[in-house]
């Protein structure tokens, strides 16, 4: 059962992956109780295995369980929390747990960033989305209407506990959402996996134990280097703004549809194929290998073309993107497959065009 | 000019004491953007001399001014925040400035703290309170209407810039708001300090303006000095959790009358009277100590009992303390004076004879 680390000195954190460890993953951990931050969807399935699972180690805990969906990011979300923490005098030694996909583990690492000035907080992902990416690395947040995450704390978490057997009870669509972000690995720092990914993303969509728990393992990997390198997003070129390829593009799309109407993941496909179509345009990727981007992408059964919000409308929403610094646009784009660069200076005609071209029916 | 350093590694930054330096004291800050916090009381006095000086040092700026008074430190103020910040596409170079009091430096730094996951944060504290304690330390936060600062995040400024002459506006009440706060370092850590308000609060109560720096200068180099030994108040004992003398009972005030009914420094000022009095049961204090206490805090003309709230709202109130840990309440008392010690071994009675002593008329 592999265990990755986080290095990150005195916030270090072991990744465990593997099947059954909902049941027996908490072994040594120090907690005496718990909140476990969870939605309407994913309690009927793992609340009471994880409960007796912290009961076993003698932490005491309390669900609070929310409304799914990424439309409920939001501050609503939030009091509901804070809230049930109060009135149960939750104290600063209480751990918050999240159970769940990424809006859980945004919602409630928001909250364990922000309740009496931050508790501990442990990430127990259930959607292929969260155990590749979202769980790892500290970034939480909620959504405001103008724009994703755009409130939100780098909280890092004592422990993430990725249990494999928790995929089997996930949708297809949402399968695949997260393929997006395993496929966004390759692209932008592992050629090898891409190649790995573009050999056996038949097995990944059919649902191979073997496979999945390799892709897992994999992209948490990159994810973990990434982050080691550059944990709060500062570093002046690449470092972890690269693990937004496509989110500037994806973002605008969900935020212009409405949060909840595409999931993450398929927002991030539709914008990968715009960040390689840029790149096209700049010159770096060659027209096959948008294509093979293209290609992987619908073998992932995930959508190559964005919303057609018009340009102009696309254009507003990115200059909002957090990745704007002092009022210039950096976008994550592919100098080749494999190497992804940030870019400040793309034209507003070139993204014009990139939208015009992938936003057609 | 007094420039003090709070030590605390890459996150260390100067704190600048003196007249006039509203319009002089930002000759090297490298920013080229920022988004000033005010209220409406403070803005027509300084906030265009503030602008001005950022404009001097090429940092274009905008304002944002909320109602005056605790009662706002929530999340509606911290809403119209982020709105503005968003309308007005301030990206994660923009700095955020709090011009103003407590309530003002708590609610911007925990918007700096959370807008685009952090932004660079500076502090202008207009008041003596703010001055001398609120605007140094990192802490941020806003209300709950269970609990104060219940919703919060350590967020350290890069810069504190304390000009005196803004004492000049301050109303009485507040500056004897401030004064308790002062008080509170000679009490916990520093009796000679304490010996010297005693010999000179009746210059403080009427401004003079040398007694005035000295008391804010000691007052920083106290808390720089606390807070560098345990930044984000995780020391099992003792430690910054002494800044909180007379804040656990002072809390419950200020909760249970309503925010804004006391000022912050009033309800501290009679919480450090129940501190002293349960120090006294306890047997750590004379009776002449706590007379001592109140004596200083009658000249700082503060009052010196607390809200008849009854004693059983009180420690319902206390129980939300975000110094419960696991379930057990540590109270900061007195050793003796210039001594404070974390205590979690108070009894309901004892504190319960303390309530029904300090709140009678």
């Amino acid at each position: 059962m592999p265990i990755l680390n986080v290095e990150l000195g005195s916030r270090s954190y072991p990744i465990h992956i593997g099947s059954g460890l909902l049941g027996h993953g908490l072994a040594k951990f120090p907690v005496k109780r718990v909140a476990i931050i969870t939605n309407e969807a994913v309690a009927p399935l793992y609340l009471e295995r994880l409960l007796a699972s912290f009961e076993k180690i003698g932490a005491g805990g309390t669900a609070i369980i929310l409304p799914d969906g990424e439309a409920h990011k939001n501050w609503d979300s939030l009091q509901i929390i804070y809230d049930r923490l109060l009135a149960e005098k939750c104290d600063r030694s209480t751990a918050i747990v999240a159970l769940g996909g990424g809006v859980v583990g945004d919602l409630a690492g928001f909250a364990a960033a922000t309740y009496q000035r931050g508790v501990p907080f442990i990430q127990v992902p259930t959607t292929l989305l969260s155990q590749v990416d979202s769980s790892v690395g500290g970034k939480t947040g909620i959504n405001h209407p103008r724009g994703k995450n755009m409130i939100g704390a780098f909280w890092q978490p004592r422990l993430v506990l990725a249990d494999t057997d928790t995929l089997n009870t996930l949708p297809d669509r949402e399968l695949s959402a997260g393929l997006a972000e395993v496929i966004k690995y390759g692209l932008i720092r592992d050629l090898p996996f891409l190649e790995w990914l573009e050999a056996n993303i038949d097995r990944l969509v059919s649902r191979d134990a073997a496979a999945l728990s390799y892709a897992i393992e994999r992209s948490c990997r990159n994810k973990a280097e990434v982050v080691a390198g550059d944990e709060l997003e500062t570093a002046a070129e690449g470092g972890r703004a690269l693990l937004n390829l496509g989110h500037t593009f994806g973002h605008a799309i969900e935020t212009g549809v409405g949060y909840g109407t595409w999931l993450h993941g398929e927002a991030v496909a539709a914008g990968m194929v715009m960040a390689a179509d840029l790149s096209q345009r700049l010159g770096w990727l060659a027209v096959s290998d948008v294509e093979r981007v293209r290609e992987l992408l619908i073998k992932a059964r995930l959508p190559i073309s964005g919303a057609k919000l018009g340009s102009e409308r696309y254009l507003e929403l990115m200059s909002h993107d957090k990745k704007v610094i002092a009022g210039r646009l950096r976008l994550v784009l592919l100098k080749r497959l494999g190497e992804a660069v940030t870019w400040p200076a793309a034209t507003p005609e070139q993204m014009r065009a990139t939208i015009e071209q992938c936003c057609a029916d």
